[in-house]
């Protein structure tokens, strides 16, 4: 066990995720074994570290953002239940997803052509495929794939002032929080932008930060601000055991308002179910349904 | 915050849930605001503090029971799954449950005409009155309460022995962990006790003391000791923040293969749902939709 680490989140030889400000009070804990990776990037505190259970531990600015052990949970529900709700994705852009998880599942889908992606943090691309290869398990080769290494927000900026770009059919924001580099992810320009960038059945979905234990009062006024853009809008979630409370929450949106996100609109084959280790229909659709108290102050 | 406690599991103004047999490599911490009570009962360590964010905390041999905040997802869920699988609950016992929490819940099924709880250590009951007062909030001058302080494997013994005692609707077993005072709870022997003290359409539910993430193989095994005695049997849950994971298994059993134990056998009346926070006919079925992987392991 790593004892005498200089690093602010670890003491004693525990990794704590303490933060004031997103969830102050509380803080899930967890052993170092060894730390693999630590340093500042152009963009953030980067901190990968093995833990017994969890395996390999990468850690974004001190909040834990995957683990070997529980990442598929997170990566499945983000990318399928939007790419379910779709009924024949044929573009996709993921925005984020730096260390490749996304990608992997979103390669698994064969009605897939193209894939864009656009990471700002080049290192954490870097650094996932070398610490956590298994997240994006070769998908980085996948032919289909068009890697951008640059802001979001201003790629969909220069496809909206560009006439001659074709849309999407499905965008998944998968971000760090709104504290740091994100922050811009989580405001109403940007779900105009991604309105502009989606084609007419196209689905976005993006991670909330947060979850209804946390902060219902945020996550109201995320969903509310997301449906000043979109007549679709949907809260969902997925459970993550080292994510604070074990869950995370999920926004999803479309421009049309026939299409029921909670339902998959495409039936799901025995080989695709195969591939996937979460994600099951069954779960597509429970992922939307609410303890009382937290679906009165989310949805309505 | 309390710096200076000599408790075992407080260091640096932190309560930190380390179990190297239940969870190792892994701790949900909280800081103490200030400690309400620290001693040994005659059966185990009992610890109740302060937390900002989850208010009173009761920790029953290192492990986290309850919080003000959260607890109203532990026992709404174990009680009313189990009353809303039954179609018309009369007798209703509860085997533990000290705090008052289930008792409350119980309580407010206006169908139920006697309610027995068997606890074996009165001071969890004595300090929840006194730390935790909405835990019960009255319940317990109820005038359906026959309230019991004994062992409830023994309880359940002697009435088994007796052929004059009234069997019952539903049971819930709301016990600690198996480490200590419960283990008993969690074996073969417990499960005919419970079959032996049931009606034919009865339901009993019972804390399984781990979620999917934790321990597979057990909820497997546990899974299956209740399926020698009960024909129909499943594995549920309900989402808690201050419980490992975020969520708990709950094993729930009937005599009658017949009854579909996933959905709700009455309905609610909008009375009945104006005083649940958390449980509602939807999250009643989605808390036995399963990622497949565990799905997989619990269930075939």
């Amino acid at each position: 066990m790593v004892n005498n680490s200089q690093h602010p989140y670890i003491k004693d030889g525990w990794f704590r995720e303490i933060n004031d400000k997103s969830f102050p009070g509380q803080a899930f804990t967890m052993t170092v074994d060894s730390i693999l990776y630590e340093a500042r990037s152009e963009f953030q505190d980067i901190l990968i570290f093995r833990n017994k259970v969890y395996g390999t531990v990468l850690v974004l600015d001190g909040i834990v953002q995957c683990t070997e052990f529980d990442e598929f949970a997170y990566q499945e529900m983000i990318t399928h239940i939007a790419m379910f709700a779709h009924s024949n994705p044929k573009r996709v852009l993921i925005i984020g997803g730096g260390d490749g998880g996304v990608l992997r599942e979103v390669a698994k889908h064969s009605c897939v052509e193209d894939i864009t992606m656009v990471e700002i943090d080049s290192s954490v691309i870097e650094l996932s495929r070398k610490f956590l290869p298994t997240l994006s398990n070769g998908a980085f080769d996948d032919e289909r794939l068009d890697l951008k290494l640059c802001d979001g927000f201003k790629f969909l900026q220069d496809i909206g002032a560009s006439d001659v770009h074709k849309k999407f059919d499905v965008i998944i924001t998968d971000s760090s929080d709104p504290e740091g580099p994100a922050e811009a992810f989580f405001q109403e320009r940007y779900f105009e932008l991604l309105k502009d960038a989606l084609n007419p059945n196209g689905v976005v979905i993006m991670q909330s930060s947060e979850n209804f234990w946390l902060n219902l009062k945020y996550l109201h006024d995320l969903k509310n601000t997301a449906k000043k853009v979109f007549p679709n809008t949907e809260y969902c979630y997925t459970m993550v055991p080292t994510y604070t409370s074990g869950q995370l929450g999920l926004i999803v949106c479309s421009n049309n308002a026939n299409i029921p996100l909670n339902i998959p609109q495409r039936k799901i084959s025995e080989q695709e179910q195969g591939k996937l280790k979460y994600y099951n229909p069954q779960i597509h659709s429970s992922a939307f349904v609410l303890p009382t108290w937290a679906d009165k102050v989310i949805n309505e």
